[in-house]
């Protein structure tokens, strides 16, 4: 991995582009074991493709514009993607989804028992890079641990969820800081303890993480809807027609409960199902709805950038821009 | 927990019984939060009944005669305990285990989902628990670590084994090591670093401890024969009837493959089952190789006792004696 980057740099497409393939480059050369291929294959072939790394691109980027030094942003950048990946292979299995970033999730290629003992060791091995950081490594390492278990909250929750349309919309947001936000948030914590920032620095750091993965993530309930499989590289429509609560399925509950659900009653061909949804909430001004809520979460975000030093400020605002502004 | 211990306690079976209490009393009221119930229920569940707690009370054992703080030593056992239990929940999914410790494993009380996650939770809240050791925390965490990875491998090898009847005795023990043998051996390495101890007596210690949880699984697989189920508190005869490679089935297919084989071709109910194979590994000598196998491994773990300091080694070695005389 290359680290010739400047703190100054404009925060162009480019720019992201190269971190990603560096993230990218980095994650398929871990210095994995042959044997047990049992474990290590299915390990290789999460990270033999390629990821939009958004987790350690924004954890580097917030880090490298604070002082933080090239290596523990590498370590920890890889550690909090590991650790991303090991929720996302033990979701899917949950989620029974056969699909991730374009190809078959290890439940599906392999079976149930080869994905939960991979998902153990993409999270192993995520603990093992962490531990590497030199700056305030137990610092740092609480945080991470204390992170996790909140993932683990947010993706309870979600199941927990799963069937029950009595969720209210401050119960789905609290489920969706914790499963999605949390983990963002701690990237851009990471980013500040790594650059020695005051403790108010490094909340505001967190805050702003937490409220934008918390937009990604209303976003990307949207996109289930609004977005074509192709783009997303995994199964679409599947949260709404197997009763997960999302974004747009509260929203329509709260506007007309019961239209809702007699149009989910019929179960149909699904595009036929997404179809019929999809001119439900336009009809209604859910997607409208939904769409003021990603940005109510942006703005809450760009407000605490006020705390934030510069140049990390202008960074952070130039990076939301680029990552909210997708189709996929 | 109250560890106002002597160093020089005998180790009397009281005395074990003590420490026990001491962890159960300490794992049960772990503060748990009370939501989100889908994770924190069954966690709650898995430590509301007894075990043995034998990983806890090595480590307790090996450290407090090295001079470690009892904090530390609660720290850590209750810890490694977190891992061990971790592990056994993710291992019932695979295994399809619908008991343990004579009660329904998670996936079987609750679902597959809830004991993905509730394994989770328990690992992340192993790391948060070790990573509150005072004394040489960075190397206690790394080598917490480095024990888990192996864990995992050991678990993988023992699924890759599965319905392979070309598995030598060699890898079978290469697995046994890694899978039960190494966080047997996580104990001592902890005690010794927690203890203040040279890097050689720590290696002493990790080995004393990993060769003695390989003779203990090793005895785990005989008691699948030789026990009854009441005792075990699990599942028993379901390893050999389902294609697991235990030290048993090796041995008897060394002995004369084609009998064992045809033995086992047959499918019976399960009663009948382990009652034809004991007869055939009692007329063969099986039973009888397999004890001396574990005497071997019981061997190898006492001759390094005598690279540790005492009162340590002594302690060790009266340990040995209480747990290998058991019949569950």
């Amino acid at each position: 991995m290359n680290y010739e980057h400047q703190l100054n740099t404009d925060l162009t497409p480019q720019y992201i582009t190269k971190l990603r393939d560096e993230f990218n480059d980095a994650l398929r050369v871990l210095s994995l074991p042959k044997h047990p291929t049992y474990l290590y294959e299915p390990i290789s072939y999460v990270f033999s493709g390629e990821g939009k790394r958004l987790r350690p691109i924004l954890l580097y980027i917030t880090g490298d514009s604070l002082g933080a030094t090239e290596k523990d942003l590498k370590y920890a950048g890889i550690a909090v993607e590991l650790l991303h990946n090991f929720t996302l292979v033990h979701d899917d299995i949950m989620d029974q989804d056969d699909l991730r970033h374009g190809q078959h999730t290890i439940h599906k290629k392999w079976d149930e028992s080869t994905a939960i003992l991979a998902g153990d060791g993409i999270y192993v091995m995520s603990l093992s890079m962490i531990a590497k950081v030199q700056n305030h490594p137990l610092e740092v390492i609480g945080t991470f641990n204390d992170a996790a278990l909140i993932v683990c909250e947010g993706q309870a929750y979600d199941k927990q969820y799963e069937y029950d349309t009595n969720i209210t919309l401050d119960e789905y947001l609290i489920m969706v800081e914790k499963k999605t936000g949390w983990l963002i948030g701690l990237c851009t914590e990471l980013g500040g303890i790594l650059g020695n920032q005051q403790l108010e620095t490094i909340q505001s750091l967190k805050k702003f993480g937490t409220k934008l993965g918390t937009a990604f993530q209303i976003q990307d309930d949207m996109l289930e809807i609004t977005a074509n499989e192709k783009n997303m590289g995994k199964s679409l429509g599947s949260d709404l027609t197997r009763g997960k609560q999302t974004i747009l399925s509260i929203l329509a509950r709260e506007k007309n409960q019961k239209d809702w659900q007699n149009l989910n009653s019929n179960i149909l061909e699904i595009d036929r199902s997404i179809k019929i949804q999809k001119e439900f909430l336009e009809a209604n001004g859910i997607l409208k709805k939904a769409d003021q809520m990603i940005q109510s979460y942006i703005d809450q975000a760009i407000d605490t950038l006020k705390y934030i030093p510069d140049p990390c400020n202008s960074r952070l605002l130039q990076f939301t821009k680029l990552i909210l502004n997708r189709d996929h």
